[in-house]
């Protein structure tokens, strides 16, 4: 059968790394010939979970059409986020747990989207919708994209099938998900050795809202005011990367994940930071404002934000 | 829990209306509060189904959001074949074996979408993934879809999962399938007392084609040089539709159901008419040409009419 690469989106998180590993794991199981690849190198977080469980980062690619003729989507599907040749090679699978975006296609093709926590946790099901045993190490790195993606378990993304999901991969990891979880996600917290430029591009995505290229990126911390001391720099690195890449806006969200609650740095023109506070119905002070208790872009950000753009 | 519409297509089929039946009783199963509606009356194939296994047609809504702020969509996804306000209202939850096509939310939703030949199929596995029992007599009409869309397995759209699910499915109905399918599919071929009117918008789907609007229309029969009889008829009526709707092009599709060949005939303008003979490599003769082995609109002809018109 024709090799196929699964990959989740650009600057991949534990989710899109993760994911696709584990996807590409049931897809051969299944009798599919694919390979996991990433279209970026792995976080600190995602670096120390491949690391807890004994796996290789997934190799890089820029383009697929040089070395496939089909793909499979994990935990994204706008073209945005995408592969850059993503109009080049055929779409034959997607499992996703965000909105459906600019994403067509012009044959019939299995697609699997469910409003859960994270990507794995839909994988998990579909391993057991086949009868497919989850090997340790995997349902270690399985758990790690969960955790990851739901905060331990305290985003509001989170369903009772996340917390299922979790349960029975730490029984199948032997290891103690709380625990390991913590660590996991404090490795990720680390800011101190990044630039702005590099923290504002680590976990980012574009959203094409009505006509507007929005960016929206977000950094997991432990101590919000010793993040806050970097704004003013942080604010410089938005608006050089909105001049070099054409954002109308850019929003920095900087989540603690201790108590989930997070501060917004805002930068674009005078109209995108409007629909930006109609949307959050919150005023920015200094390009700034407080989002008590909110920590999902896909949950809380963006549908207020295309309500807003759209409205 | 609030009230949400399930349905399928406009000129719903045996799939729309079936599928939309047996979604919903899945979907009440698991605790949500559905209603299965219709977006047209049942064809004649359609009626000869649910009258033989005991169901009433569903009601035919004009509109959702007077009723409903959420849906649920079977056997479809793209706007121009949905109720005329999709836009008004919330879809969560889409089961379909089409391709993807201007189908945008703003949230996170469940879409289930497998390259099966029937939705009915898909929704016979997530009722045993859920461990839900399907009653006989909805297993008869789940059945009555899947040899509905496969052409009694016929058609190349026809997967091992179908027909895993038309024996299932036919053991729990206690029917002979391929007995009740041919007399079934017999029953949609009657075309003697339908105007050329009624029988081009039966089945009949749009599409746009790179800002093209393309009309695509299907008809049974089992005798197709008797349908071909009406020839000129039916060029008029899809000349005189064409200029109503706007559509640039009108393809009808007439389908032997006996021996799975098609002859298409073709409206539109010269430009149209040129894409439609690169779409198939075949010159149309006074409007008309053979399509041997065609009978699937959405694996034969929608994507190489993509293809064409995209090129």
């Amino acid at each position: 059968m024709e090799k196929e690469f699964v990959f989740g989106h650009q600057n991949p998180d534990t989710d899109a790394i993760g994911t696709a590993i584990a996807f590409s794991y049931l897809q051969n199981k299944l009798g599919y010939n694919t390979e996991a690849v990433a279209l970026g190198e792995p976080n600190d977080e995602t670096a120390y979970a491949l690391k807890k469980f004994g796996f290789e980062a997934p190799r890089v690619i820029k383009k697929a059409a040089p070395e496939v003729n089909a793909v499979m989507l994990v935990d994204h599907n706008e073209p945005q986020q995408s592969v850059s040749d993503i109009d080049k090679v055929k779409v034959t699978h997607v499992v996703d747990h965000h909105r459906i975006m600019n994403f067509n296609t012009a044959d019939p093709l299995y697609y699997r989207a469910e409003p859960m926590g994270c990507t794995s946790t839909i994988v998990w099901k579909m391993f057991n919708e086949n009868g497919i045993e989850i090997p340790e190490k995997l349902a270690g790195l399985m758990l790690s994209a969960i955790i990851s993606d739901t905060l331990l378990l305290k985003s509001p993304t989170t369903t009772d099938d996340d917390k299922k999901a979790v349960e029975a991969l730490a029984k199948i990891a032997n290891v103690d998900y709380k625990e390991y979880g913590l660590a996991m996600l404090k490795a990720g917290t680390n800011i101190s050795d990044k630039s702005e430029e590099e923290l504002i591009d680590l976990d980012a995505k574009s959203f094409a809202l009505n006509g507007h290229n929005v960016r929206v990126a977000q950094i997991n911390v432990v101590d919000l005011p010793e993040a806050l001391e970097r704004k003013d720099a942080f604010l410089k690195a938005m608006e050089a990367s909105s001049n070099d890449n054409g954002y109308d806006m850019f929003m920095l969200l900087i989540t603690n994940i201790l108590d989930s609650d997070s501060e917004a740095l805002v930068v674009g023109s005078d109209e995108t930071k409007e629909l930006f506070e109609k949307a959050f119905d919150k005023k920015l002070n200094d390009s700034e404002v407080k989002l008590p208790g909110v920590v999902s872009r896909k949950k809380q950000v963006v549908p207020p934000l295309t309500e807003a753009f759209e409205g």
